[in-house]
């Protein structure tokens, strides 16, 4: 029988000979162009980073925003509490493994089973990697009935999304009784995660629906630069920091007062599928698209302001005495009083060609993480709903809320406060 | 009225300050963390690399291979070969801007229109950008019907691929009367360069089908490491390298003596999407898959081989007298008598979730450049559809073919040899 180790780390040492050429052949960069490239959100060699697996809250939510994502939804077949608790295990050492850039089942191999990992993250460093985990609504009860005996422990944060104005929202883009968010700043890392993580639920739970985000749209940390969506605008400068603890102990984690215990130090993650109808903003002049907004496109400025962190003055008004930034302009609402805060997390995506409309199926997956989507997400949604003046433009496609349990120690798993 | 400049290099320039942290941040590397991780195929910083846009051959064919794909195909409408000509002078202009790091349009912008350039790539850098621009045999003939006048210079290598065993075709992703390849080292800038393209044929042609690619599976250059495809196989160890000039030269470049003139110095392109069935391979034992593929999964070498470059010997026995490469297996089948050799330049993709299966729809959007697919692609793949025992876990999804024609030196345009 034949025997080997497969451990990441181990093979890029072993074969680094023949990454010398590229070392050399990189040696040129000036110092300006090594600055110049950190603003980029893909070329900070992050392959050899890891986020700490373990700790007080799930990495991946105040983690400074990887640069791709693999998202996807699980419903369960009919497991035991108990075979959900097993399946957590496994999940949880996967998860561990994976993200320490290691692979699953790391050790001995044998030729007549199925290689423990599928083996395509290989060589590719741990990037950053993390796994986030949720239950959705109907993890508790679905068509009411409690699959599980915890019924009294769903969380009344945890509430059926109602429809919001000008939601088109598809089941098969919707919901789900699980979750898995795995970010990376590779996406072949991501997309293994997901992959494994799935085969690893065979006979337990099946993917509901997932989705790729081939680049982040959001700045969860200070440290990184502002990237720009796919209307060509920046987007997360007045996002939530990870630095800003405060704010982060306010907004993201939820707390034992706010109850069931099992969540204390979790959070709620929206997901949201907004398509972006880019051939019509593509149409649409400069003037209206930063109207629209609230912001200047090149430097994401507020209108009337001069770079993208000058204050957003709301009361600024233009020499006909009119608001400088629009009434109905994507940022003043937002804004609104300013006692609304998410930290979002969201990607780009396209899915190809909408074969109906003949237009590139793209846009943004929104990801938010909060304390209480009732007092966040919903009324913050609700407003932009009613009268953004991006509506026009967008359409939501898809929506899901999972609750998002607090963090590990070593030797405990996912959900292991609630599943326990 | 505003006026403003959108030049990508000079952003990145001009914000540089704010990317000193990261600098600093990465300054801590070791020289061995750095080779190692110049193995990855996603973490050389290639943002500020730009890959010559002129030439004798169009680039994104034997460059180096990048990280990221976006692929389109597209059908006019009904222009006049006058119309044609305004829109590849266009998508030339367009190209070359892109290629440089350079927003389409740069220059004056006014408040009034909408922006030249969609502005989703701005500070991230030209990112090693090619667009390589090809004709399908349906831009010549459809229907039966000389659309341009042009039906005597179709090539007779630009044939309708004849149907293939195992094919599973679907016309929605198959064909086109021209496509577009764009690929980067960053996605956003790959997506983008699609996007503005689909945006300037407005009226003149349609998106018929596009494919994201997340990472590259072939090694087109002696400088690159092997990536692995999502079977987890190290992929294109024996893939044309561009440094062999005389394979490239009798493989991969149309000549004059091949015919038509106007090809001289171009390539035909086959894509076929190819649907991994990745649960069932999942599900193989280690053993099953190596002697489907005939390599080792860990370290890539052929079996029996101790590296993967060690000589493929088709001849080597087992100690029972057995080929020690199984006869069906995919590299033995793909070698045959080492006569037939393609330039493989594919990239894995994932869908999201198959609605009929379940599974994810994943796989490997196979792309190859060849001189003449009559005597390249079409018989190689009709010996691996009809013996290669990896079709068991394959499907052929989706098939195109085009005609790219050559390079061009500054004021010309795609296709200029053909449509002058």
């Amino acid at each position: 029988m034949k025997r080997f180790h497969l451990n990441r780390r181990d093979l890029l040492r072993g074969a680094g000979v023949a990454g010398t050429g590229a070392v050399l052949a990189t040696g040129g960069y000036t110092l300006l162009q090594q600055r110049d490239a950190a603003l980029s959100s893909s070329v900070r060699d992050h392959s050899q980073e890891t986020v700490p697996f373990y700790g007080p809250h799930q990495a991946g939510i105040t983690t400074p925003a990887q640069d791709h994502l693999h998202f996807a939804t699980f419903d369960l077949l009919s497991p035991t509490l108990s075979e959900i608790r097993g399946l957590m295990r496994i999940w949880t050492s996967a998860a561990a493994s994976m993200c320490a850039g290691k692979s699953i089942g790391e050790g001995e191999f044998n030729l007549q089973s199925p290689p423990p990992d599928t083996g395509e993250a290989m060589e590719h460093g741990p990037s950053r990697l993390t796994i986030t985990v949720g239950f959705g609504p109907t993890f508790f009860v679905k068509e009411g009935r409690d699959r599980f005996g915890l019924a009294k422990n769903r969380p009344p944060a945890l509430i059926d999304i109602p429809a919001l104005p000008g939601d088109a929202l598809k089941p098969e883009q919707s919901g789900g009784d699980l979750c898995v968010q795995a970010c990376a700043d590779n996406p072949q890392v991501a997309f293994h995660a997901v992959r494994n993580l799935t085969r690893l639920a065979r006979g337990l739970a099946v993917l509901r629906w997932s989705q790729l985000g081939f680049s982040r749209t959001a700045t969860t940390s200070k440290g990184q630069a502002t990237p720009r969506n796919l209307m060509g605008f920046k987007d997360g400068t007045a996002n939530i920091k990870a630095e800003d603890a405060n704010v982060v102990r306010q907004f993201v984690w939820a707390s034992d007062a706010d109850g069931p215990h099992w969540m204390a130090g979790g959070s709620y993650l929206v997901a949201r599928r907004i398509r972006i109808h880019i051939e019509s903003w593509d149409r649409d002049s400069l003037l209206d698209q930063e109207q629209t907004i609230g912001r200047h496109k090149l430097n994401g400025a507020p209108i009337g302001g001069h770079d993208e962190f000058a204050p957003l003055d709301l009361n600024a008004k233009d020499k006909d005495g009119n608001p400088l930034i629009p009434l109905q302009s994507h940022v003043r609402l937002a804004r609104g009083d300013d006692t609304i805060k998410l930290l979002r997390r969201g990607y780009s995506f396209t899915d190809g060609m909408d074969r109906v409309t003949g237009e590139l199926d793209a846009g943004l997956f929104f990801i938010s993480y909060q304390r209480d989507p009732r007092t966040q997400f919903v009324p913050l949604q609700t407003r932009l709903g009613r009268e953004d003046a991006l509506n026009e433009y967008i359409t939501h496609t898809g929506s899901a809320l999972f609750a998002c349990p607090p963090g590990m120690n070593e030797g405990e798993y996912f959900g292991q406060s609630l599943l326990q």
